[in-house]
């Protein structure tokens, strides 16, 4: 057999050769659409792909009325029906570790179309850029994978374990595509994630959880606004509360994952609303955030703590005894995630970047949860995300991947697979 | 002639006598239901007692589109046809003084129905009380006006002033009624409105305008949010700022009507929002709300006072140096309004009021705006602020008004009018 530098060189070779029919099929992916209950036209493409590669492939619309009893299901909807789950199995030849390479396909609205500068979904190429909505997170990591299997089919390599690749919807919304799959039956010896991650190796991945608070005041006339309590002003101390929290938090870790962030996990507070006519004082605001999960922590402990810090309102402000802060815990929710620094697949990925890019990889933590905490934690699978898109830009208008990027991250993962899974002696 | 005494006990006597009748007027008056846009009906009921007392009638419906280009028209809406306003005029004898006697027509909407005991517009009587929306605001005041008008005429008291009972439209929006009835020509020596004080005297009444700020941020991930700016966290600033010029403004008022009143001139923060998803990092916070206007300044300077302040934001923090706040004048304006402590019209109503209720009446400067601003500066007519209903129930769930105080108003209103404009000598 050959070594490592000859299989890296074939792969390399084959991923150039094929660079125009990968990128056609990105664009695609991207032109289909994908977002939240209108999966189907992508899945369909991914489908049509993995019938040409020969896999084994299964086909199934989540179940959401059996999955939402499961204590980690976190979506808002319950009805799946016409949002399938695509998985597709390379069998292998045996006695070799299995992987599972997950990727969404769901992609978040376009937003306000007045800020893209073409349409959202056009999958146009410029200066080696490929522009749309879930470009970056993330079909262009789906891509990557789908290109990895492609070229060790191609070259003839055959795997020891098996390789799992999952399409999977629901991942903008709170994980159900990715359970649904572990509930069929799907876990590995490992998983890689290709989210947008600028190509850094993140072995732990934020949790997080969104929140709803409700802090009363009295209504009054504006005009004798003495009279009553503005539940604005009273808010004002509870935002400050919660960004005193999150320093607490934040002061407690010191993993050296984390040594480049400002703040390893925030507590967002991204609404505000509250109050009806401006000549009334406001007897109502509701605030929502998300809640940045360690992952050293269980979610349930996160809760806990701003659930008791909260009631120390109190101490502060005496209206918070006669009045307590109502806290709700709704819609999304991910799961943090964590595996050592030291396991294997981590330092195959680091090993392999060493090798295609000749440069030392940024081993850090993610900002945000992915479906690799549910991986982890509930389909047992250590997961590790790892891929070409670009992290600011997901989300955001004007979306892009470096093309190159791509290619280069299925070259990572296909050298990757094939440490893990073993090579079989051919007979 | 008879003297005051004598004169008093018979209009006491008559409004004893008719306080059935009047107390029927009121709850129809309710039950007709006037929120903006819908007064045509309380309108007819008004016509009708206006025609069976003699008055002159006139009726029309203002006109928006010539209102709107006068600089003290502050309404949203600029179509109010099948919205009559009407007033009734009762020919002096001559050589006397005249006097407007003003009430609006319009309530404001019943609000949440789950919070009302009773049917909103049910006029029921209970413990000497009227409820129902818009009873203390005001047409318990307008009752009281009609009773006063009632019992002189009953009494065949010549007067030598002209009398003009003015029931308008559009108070609770900004006063296109009583402009309108200014414009048409009404104007008069001094005027009363009875809005519901509970019975004291306001020879001043705060003016209040309402305002829009836009706090900008900017957008990020919740789960990298220091990359972002967060226009939730700025707002507070912006709002602590207002609490400090609402410290600044009213430290300047020395009037001793204003002794009792904790905050003077309040700004009122009534509204916030901002933000569309608890994960994102708000770019956009509204703040709307209500500043108070002295009698001692134009609406123009306070205007002038708030846009300096906001400007001095970048002092206090570089981001609104950057991103200085927008600010808009929208919606509802109400000028302020003032008479001296010692014009007639106020020592006049404060005798009568001795006489009736055997004790000093509370002189106070009103905590909100009427249309006694318009017509004091626009109209230049000096108008007093002086009413039965309950100041604590305008505006709220369970509006109420004691019926005793209707009838008593209407004896203070009536010895008042004939004060003001002056008995005739009978022939």
């Amino acid at each position: 057999m050959e070594n490592h530098h000859q299989l890296r060189d074939k792969i390399s070779s084959w991923l150039k050769a094929h660079r125009c029919k990968g990128t056609h099929l990105l664009q695609k992916l991207v032109q289909a659409k994908s977002t939240q209950g209108n999966e189907a036209g992508a899945q369909k493409i991914v489908i049509d792909t993995l019938t040409a590669m020969g896999l084994n492939i299964d086909v199934w619309d989540p179940e959401g009325k059996e999955l939402q009893t499961h204590p980690y299901f976190a979506s808002s909807k319950v009805d799946f029906h016409g949002s399938p789950n695509v998985v597709g199995v390379l069998k292998g030849k045996g006695n070799g570790r299995s992987i599972i390479l997950n990727g969404h396909i769901d992609v978040v609205p376009a937003g306000d179309r007045e800020q893209w500068d073409d349409d959202p979904y056009s999958g146009k190429v410029k200066d080696g850029k490929m522009f749309g909505r879930g470009v970056t997170d993330m079909k262009g990591g789906n891509v990557s994978m789908l290109l990895a299997i492609q070229a060790i089919q191609a070259l003839n390599i055959p795997l020891k374990g098996n390789l799992i690749f999952e399409s999977v919807i629901e991942e903008e919304s709170g994980g159900t595509g990715t359970l649904a799959s572990i509930e069929r039956g799907y876990k590995a010896d490992a998983a890689i994630i290709p989210e947008p991650t600028n190509m850094k190796i993140f072995p732990k991945q934020q949790g997080s959880m969104w929140f709803r608070i409700f802090v009363k005041g009295r209504s009054a006339h504006g005009g004798t606004r003495y009279e009553g309590i503005s539940a604005i002003e009273k808010s004002m101390i509870v935002v400050n509360h919660i960004l005193n929290l999150e320093k607490e938090r934040n002061s407690r870790i010191t993993d050296p994952l984390y040594e480049k962030i400002p703040i390893p996990i925030p507590i967002n507070i991204g609404k505000i609303e509250g109050g009806e006519w401006p000549s009334s004082v406001c007897d109502l605001v509701q605030i929502e955030g998300r809640m940045g999960v360690s992952p050293e922590e269980t979610m349930e402990e996160a809760k806990a703590e701003m659930e008791q810090w909260v009631r120390k309102l109190g101490e502060l402000d005496s209206w918070f005894k006669q009045t307590p802060l109502k806290i709700e815990w709704f819609g999304a929710r991910w799961l943090p995630g964590s595996i050592p620094t030291s396991h294997q697949l981590v330092s195959s990925l680091a090993k392999n970047y060493q090798l295609v890019l000749k440069k030392e990889p940024i081993v850090e933590a993610s900002p945000w949860g992915t479906d690799g905490g549910l991986l982890t934690k509930v389909g047992e699978t250590p997961s590790v995300v790892f891929g070409p898109g670009v992290t600011e830009k997901a989300h955001f208008p004007n979306e892009y991947i470096e093309l190159d990027k791509v290619f280069v991250t299925a070259e990572i993962i296909a050298l990757t697979v094939i440490d893990w899974c073993g090579i079989a002696e051919t007979q």
